[in-house]
């Protein structure tokens, strides 16, 4: 293969200095687009999941659309728990449905090692379409639930308001917590370095839920796993980024992890945050609230973002979250528009 | 009225030393004992609001069965919007729902404002009964919603995910917004106000979901309304605690208000925050999830809090959130007699 330049967001995640901030957007892919919901009306989330060819499609949809700056495959955090032969089910306006939680060490035993070539072809393959038709200067994402959140929907068998049968097995069967954590931490690590392999040039690790935990009790139960994963997907050469959602207290123990990119929510100013993890790239991190208000609002806060970033090499622009499903486009449009009107007006 | 000493809780909340750590429970009063559950056979909780003598019982409740150094007056996040004549109801298992949201600047003209002796002779009469009582070493705590919180009651129109309508429309029509939140600031502090006069020692805001807005956002629509709320009900005299949710990044800015109390959730470490707040009292800051452990846990994580409490002037004992439902006796007991105990070590 010849060496041509990796993506600007590549670069971007090595903190190296790039013409201009790279943009994407966590949940760019699906239910704000149109093009997207076309598809639905005839088929299921996880049957695009499951046929490369659409999988690839809506993986491309927002590169199309809003020209950002990567793609992030079309996938659901729940796809390598069906790898494995898990009866999960997406249900709509719930979430990760489990038909058996997983509560006991005998139950463990349904969470077998993840053969990715194997169990997940379809989404491999349509790893490798997606790299296949992106231009050079887009960066394709591979992502994987980080194992604490696919523990809550493991043991509260969907998703849940305070995760307390979570805590629960956490503080009263640590062999059991342990070794379900050892097991998620394999599977996931096995699924980030196969998406590597099909052409994932960045990994993100996200963990929707770990938030609700003390920071005491992250640095016990979860952080040994989460630096394990990231310091396993890192050996594929890709940068990993993690991201928390509520994590603003956690922050510190995470940088211990060794992440190249620490995706801030939007609770934390990211000038201040960004100081306090010192010697790391940072993605983020508007409010997806936003993004329902007027234009000027969507304009102004977008550029106390970029202030805030101050073009300083390694900043990633992406929302503090997901996109919200009442998105409108035309807010997306804003905020693209502000990032690159920033970027040139800085280095003009 | 006789000189006598405050009780301990309220000398804490002052910052001065006292002999041993007062504690008490968010949700101590309610479902987690049996003796209220049996008065809820034949009571709705409403009910229980509007009747003086039983909301004075079940505000004892935990301080008979604890010996708790604090009762707090038994009412609802929505009290003071049904004394205004809001239709509001408390759906099991939901939480506060109205019959007609408050969207529009015509809205407004159902929230008049409170007169407290007028309508909520009950709630007052209760504070009454519980402070005569109460043995004098034993404080009275008065309450209220701050007005983000019940701003996304009345917005929402019940308890929301992403409080996206609430912040559409702070976005979108500031002049609302502003108007909405000084009536439910001139509600608030007339409501506190009214507390402490009928015997309430101390005073807690308490705002469940402001950890859902950024820190920009916190300072330009919440933050001038909890400051003023904090200013006018400290002209009563008695120390007011600041409680938030899943607000660690806002603490500097809440320090702004100044209370006399930061209550700590769970998330964040006691010793950190409380040397990044300064010179103020603290309370918390256990994870309610913790009493769900086995004893040897509930005792250590415990300990943990008092060892990072330090003997400081000015700790509190609490968890970072209320009691959960299914919060066995036992661990409410271990919690109490660790607290002792530490205090006893540390003394001797």
């Amino acid at each position: 293969m010849q060496a041509t330049q990796e993506p600007p967001l590549v670069r971007a995640a090595r903190k190296e200095r790039v013409e201009r901030t790279p943009v994407w957007f966590m949940r760019q892919a699906g239910r704000v687009l149109p093009e997207y919901r076309q598809i639905r009306t005839s088929h299921s989330l996880l049957d695009i999941c499951r046929q490369a060819d659409l999988a690839a499609t809506v993986t491309l949809q927002p590169v199309e659309r809003f020209d950002v700056d990567a793609a992030i495959i079309f996938a659901d955090i729940i796809t390598p728990l069906l790898g494995v032969g898990l009866k999960v089910d997406i249900v709509e306006k719930v979430g990760p449905v489990l038909d058996e939680p997983i509560r006991s060490r005998a139950d463990l035993a349904r969470l077998r090692c993840l053969e990715p070539e194997q169990d997940l072809p379809a989404m491999l393959e349509a790893l490798r379409l997606v790299r296949n038709a992106l231009p050079d200067e887009k960066a394709l994402i591979g992502f994987a639930g980080a194992p604490f959140t696919l523990a809550t929907y493991l043991i509260e068998g969907g998703p849940s308001k305070n995760y307390t049968t979570t805590k629960s097995l956490m503080y009263s069967q640590p062999d059991f917590w342990h070794e379900l954590m050892t097991r998620l931490s394999d599977m996931i690590a096995a699924y980030l370095l196969a998406q590597a392999s099909a052409g994932a040039q960045v990994l993100q690790l996200f963990d929707s839920w770990v938030g609700w935990l003390s920071q005491r009790d992250y640095c016990e139960y979860v952080f040994p796993y989460t630096a394990r994963i990231i310091k396993a997907a890192q050996t594929s050469g890709v940068p990993v980024i993690h991201f928390a959602t509520g994590a603003g207290a956690l922050n510190g123990a995470i940088m211990q992890a060794a992440p190249d990119v620490v995706g801030l929510d939007w609770r934390v100013p990211l000038d201040e945050s960004w100081a306090a993890l010192g010697d790391v790239a940072v993605q983020g991190n508007l409010d997806p609230a936003v993004l329902l208000a007027p234009a000027d609002v969507v304009r102004d806060q977008t550029r106390d973002v970029m202030r805030r970033a101050a073009g300083r090499p390694g900043h990633i622009f992406n929302l503090g979250h997901g996109f919200l499903p009442q998105t409108p486009l035309d807010s997306i449009f804003q905020v693209i528009e502000c990032v690159r009107e920033w970027n040139g007006s800085v280095g003009s």
